[in-house]
């Protein structure tokens, strides 16, 4: 049973939906400023300064442990449909990884949807992969981080560079990632009761805003259920036992291994979505970063 | 004339503005998420990491730059009516002070109206300034520092200290402060045009939730310019020219040289409330508190 800090996100969340709720035609920049809230889950995490930076075109923070390995660079895409959540609302999140994995982590302010739909997420991951390899950073030291829907493009940015013939990242890292844009998880309904934000209703009107006008939403780059990961990188996904998208985790985890991908699938009971949120609060979340980080550092 | 850079306030309030008059009725919670958007105007001070924190039973953020003088700290009041704002809103603010003056930073999440009228903000900011001494900080070397009505308690609550027989902090430094709880500054009306947020019917909203059922407008620990400054630190007071409580900057200092207080008076041509929130951005903030910590620096 959760306790008191492993339940903030979940009060958190139900605080959220209940607004929603209460206010159905909120504006996208309502949307986006609740969302934003997201940040309040962390504490801050200690030893770790920030940069503000544009990379790649990109406007993006670093999050720079003072004992980093500067030689080795995370990219974090934050979650929230492709069209809300910020560098702001994940930054810390993304220091706790930095801290833990013991690399500098870029957090993208990527291009949001529907002002921006597909592809313009995955074309700003790929312009900064490209700026980073340029300033002289080793395919092998990025990893690629995200949640959510930053999570899919984590997945979906390190299928774009294999099609355009890149050296790959090292390892790719994926919470709760948000895979199926036909929403069709059996856990959407089996976990609908148990999930205190996400519902197909809510996935389903960030499909349309992220695959807008001419996207489909079963080409391999939006929804990679449909891709082969074939030479695919060293990927870890991680979702929590209770929440709606955990068939997508479970499901993004068997088509990797399909394609014998060094993969890992952890699933924490009781968990809500992008439970890692709650890192410096809650146990569940610091216990899992050190695990991806044992995971990253014996790659 | 502002360029884009130090017109990013202007715009930004501006879009409040408009989205508090198409929703009237916004609950305090989408103001809350709304004006934690000031975070987006200020750009990451380098070199400066984070801790959170519970000081005196306050929440608060530390902004620790990496060459502080660990002797110094800044009490760090955010700004909001009383009611909105947070440590995270102005965390970055906050830390490009710390930076500038080589001192670590507190930056609080005091307790909120209206659910906690006045006197709770006065009360938590005392609470932290205690525990810091009991931490063994010396008085002389810690300043209230604060923005708007946070600016307001920076200076409140130093006159509670001297009404407690407190030693007293080395100085105290407000941002366009928030003073008048009756609203009457000249600027309300003449600068009314220019002034792209603060409007009288928005003070006076505000003003309610502060004063409760029972507080007055009149106290002065509500409204400082009902108060004597004898024996007052160094106050540092800034304001921008163009902003509809530049009267209430003008009459504070007009009050505290009064009382022959060590007082500077400093108004930046064309700039909003609370211009500094562009540090980093905009060289009118960067050149602001350069010049804050230099008078800081020779106290």
């Amino acid at each position: 049973m959760a306790n008191k800090e492993s339940d903030f996100l979940r009060t958190l969340y139900q605080n959220w939906s209940e607004r929603m709720a209460a206010d159905p035609e909120m504006s996208i920049e309502g949307l986006r400023a609740l969302f934003d809230e997201w940040g309040k889950a962390t504490l801050e995490a200690e030893g770790v300064c920030y940069k503000s930076d544009t990379v790649g075109g990109v406007d993006a923070i670093w999050a720079l442990p003072v004992d980093a390995d500067k030689a080795k660079v995370l990219i974090f895409t934050h979650g929230g449909g492709f069209a809300v959540g910020s560098a702001d609302s994940h930054r810390k999140l993304a220091a706790h990884f930095a801290k833990a994995l013991g690399a500098n982590c870029l957090v993208l302010n990527y291009r949001l949807a529907p002002e921006h739909p597909y592809p313009a997420q995955i074309d700003d991951v790929v312009a900064v992969y490209k700026a980073l390899i340029a300033q002289g950073i080793s395919a092998e030291n990025i990893s690629t981080i995200g949640d959510s829907a930053g999570g899919n493009l984590a997945i979906s940015s390190v299928l774009k560079m294999r099609e355009l013939g890149l050296a790959l990242p090292g390892s790719v890292i994926a919470m709760s990632p948000w895979i199926d844009m036909e929403t069709t998880g059996v856990s959407l309904q089996s976990n609908a009761a148990t999930d205190a934000l996400v519902s197909a209703e809510l996935l389903a009107g960030m499909a349309g805003m992220f695959l807008g006008e001419s996207a489909s939403a079963s080409d391999p780059l939006t929804n990679p259920l449909y891709a082969d990961f074939k030479d695919y990188p060293a990927l870890y996904i991680t979702a929590g036992s209770v929440e709606a998208l955990l068939d997508d985790a479970v499901r993004i985890h068997e088509k990797a291994e399909e394609s014998s991908v060094n993969t890992v699938l952890s699933i924490v009971e009781g968990m809500q979505h992008v439970f890692p949120f709650m890192a410096g609060r809650a146990s569940e979340a610091d216990a899992e970063i050190e695990k991806i980080a044992a995971w990253y550092k014996a790659l």
